[in-house]
C-alpha cells in the first residue's frame, strides 16, 4: 500500500525495519534511530512520540522492545498516514494521532505515558531557511516553538515518567530554557562526529518530578579516529550496533 | 598590611602572585585562575570582575596581561578590603567597588567594559547548605540570583564586549536560562576531572550583540589518565601551564 505520492522504501536496523518515506522533504536518518535506542522503555510500558513523522523512532523502538503501548502524534496528514502504513507493514501495533501538539484531542489528553520521546524540528523558523516544500518546511523548522514541544511532552508524562529528546547541539539553550520545574534529573549527552570535536547533536533525558542535579555527560563520538577514512560509513562499534543491530544506546545517569 | 582577622598568604601562578585570604570562609582555588586565563583581554582594554572576592581572578589576569583597566565589585567589605590590599601588595592598579551587584554605584553604572568576568556563587541558597559563617555563606551560595549576575554583567558590557564565566556544570541550565537576547555567540567549554568523565565545571563565553549559534565544545580534562596516581597534583601540561606559569587558557570559538 502507498499513499500515492513519490516515496522510497528504506531499510533501518540492518533490514529489521522498512520505512516508506517521501522522496522529497523530511526523511529519517540516524537521529530518530539513536533517539529510540536511548529510550529506557520496558515491556508493559507506554510511549508517546511527539512529531512521529513516518514512524522511524517509534518503529525502531518497537523493534527493540516488545510489549509496548505505542502512540504517535503527527501534524502533517501525509506523514501520519505513512506512519500508519509503516506500522502495519512491519506488523507493529500503534495509535497514530493526526494532531497539532498545541491542541491535542481530548482522548489523547486523557492519557499519560511512561515515556515521551521527541525529535523536534531542528531549525528555527526565524532563521529564515524557508523551504519551497511546506511539508519539508514544517518537519525541518517547525512552527511550534520549543516551549510548546516541551510543555506538551511534560503534560503527557506520568509522575516519574521520562522525556527523551534528540536535537541539534546549538539548540540546547532553547531546550533548557523551555524546561520548567516540573522536570528534573536532566541529563545531557553530547553526540560528536569524532572525539575532540564540538557537539553536533545532544540527547537530553529528564524525569517528571526528578530532583537530581543537571549533569553534562562525556561526549559520545559517532566515528572513530581523527577524520573520515573511507567512503563507507565507519561508525564506532557501539554506534554501529545501535544502527545495524538494533541494540540499546546505553546512557548511564 | 593586614585587615586584622586571621588570614593566610597563598601563592598563585607559580609564585608570581601572592594573595592574602581569610583562613576560614571562601578561599580561591583553581577556578578563578582558569577563569582569568580564559579572558581574551588585550592591553588597553577594560575588565570588570563581578564578585571579585580577594582578587584572585582579577590579579591573575593582570599578571598575564599588562595595560588593562581593572575594576572589581565585591559585596563583602572584608573581601573587598583584602582585594585592595592584595592589588597594592602585588603592584597592580585596580578600582575595587564595595557594592551589591543589584545596586551598583552610579559612577560604576556610567562605565562599560570590554570584558566582564564572573565566578559566581556555586551553590543555590535554596539547596539548604547554610553555613555558620555568613561571609562564607555569601561567597559559596550567594543571595543574588543567577539572573542578577548575568543581567548586571550584560549591562556593563560594551557592544561586542565579552562575558566569561566559570560555574559548576550542574548550574548550566540556570546560566542559559538567565542569558537573554542581548547576549549571543555563547560558547560552553566543559571542564572535566579526567577524559571520559561528566563535566565538573563549565566555562561559558558570550558576546554582547553576538549572533553566531550556541556551541558546546569538547571537554577539557584537568588531569591525565584514568585515575589519580599520586598525592601530588598531576595536571595536564596545558593546565599546569595555566596554573603555574600564568599561560593563556586558549579556548577556540
Amino acid at each position: 500500500m502507498s499513499t500515492g505520492s513519490e516515496t522510497t522504501f528504506d531499510a533501518f536496523l540492518g533490514g529489521r525495519l522498512t520505512l516508506e518515506q517521501p522522496t522529497k522533504g523530511y526523511r529519517a536518518g540516524v537521529d530518530p534511530v539513536l533517539l529510540a535506542a536511548a529510550v529506557r522503555a520496558q515491556a508493559g510500558q507506554s510511549v508517546l512520540d511527539l512529531g512521529c513523522g513516518t514512524g522511524a523512532a517509534l518503529l525502531c523502538l518497537a523493534t527493540r522492545v516488545s510489549g509496548l503501548a505505542l502512540h504517535g502524534v503527527e501534524v502533517q496528514p501525509r506523514y501520519a498516514d505513512l506512519c500508519r502504513v509503516n506500522a502495519t507493514a512491519n506488523n507493529i501495533d500503534t495509535t497514530i494521532w493526526t494532531a497539532d501538539l498545541r491542541d491535542l484531542p481530548s482522548d489523547l489528553r486523557a492519557l499519560t505515558f511512561d515515556h515521551v520521546m521527541v525529535n523536534p524540528p531542528y531549525f528555527k523558523r526565524s532563521s529564515g531557511n524557508s523551504s519551497p516544500l511546506p511539508d519539508r518546511d514544517i518537519a525541518f523548522a517547525g512552527d511550534t516553538a520549543t516551549v510548546n514541544w516541551i510543555d506538551t511532552a511534560t503534560r503527557r508524562l506520568k509522575p516519574k515518567g521520562t522525556l527523551t529528546m534528540i536535537q541539534k547541539a546549538d539548540r540546547l539553550p532553547d531546550l533548557l530554557r523551555a524546561i520548567d520545574e516540573r522536570l528534573g534529573a536532566i541529563n545531557v549527552y553530547p553526540i560528536t562526529g569524532r572525539d575532540g570535536r564540538a557537539a553536533d547533536r545532544i540527547i537530553l533525558r529528564a524525569r517528571k518530578g526528578g530532583r537530581t542535579p543537571f549533569k553534562l555527560h562525556a561526549p559520545i563520538p559517532l566515528h572513530d579516529g581523527p577524520s573520515h577514512v573511507s567512503d563507507g560509513d565507519d561508525y564506532r562499534p557501539e554506534i554501529a550496533g545501535i544502527l545495524r543491530d538494533g541494540r540499546d544506546f546505553y546512557l548511564a545517569d
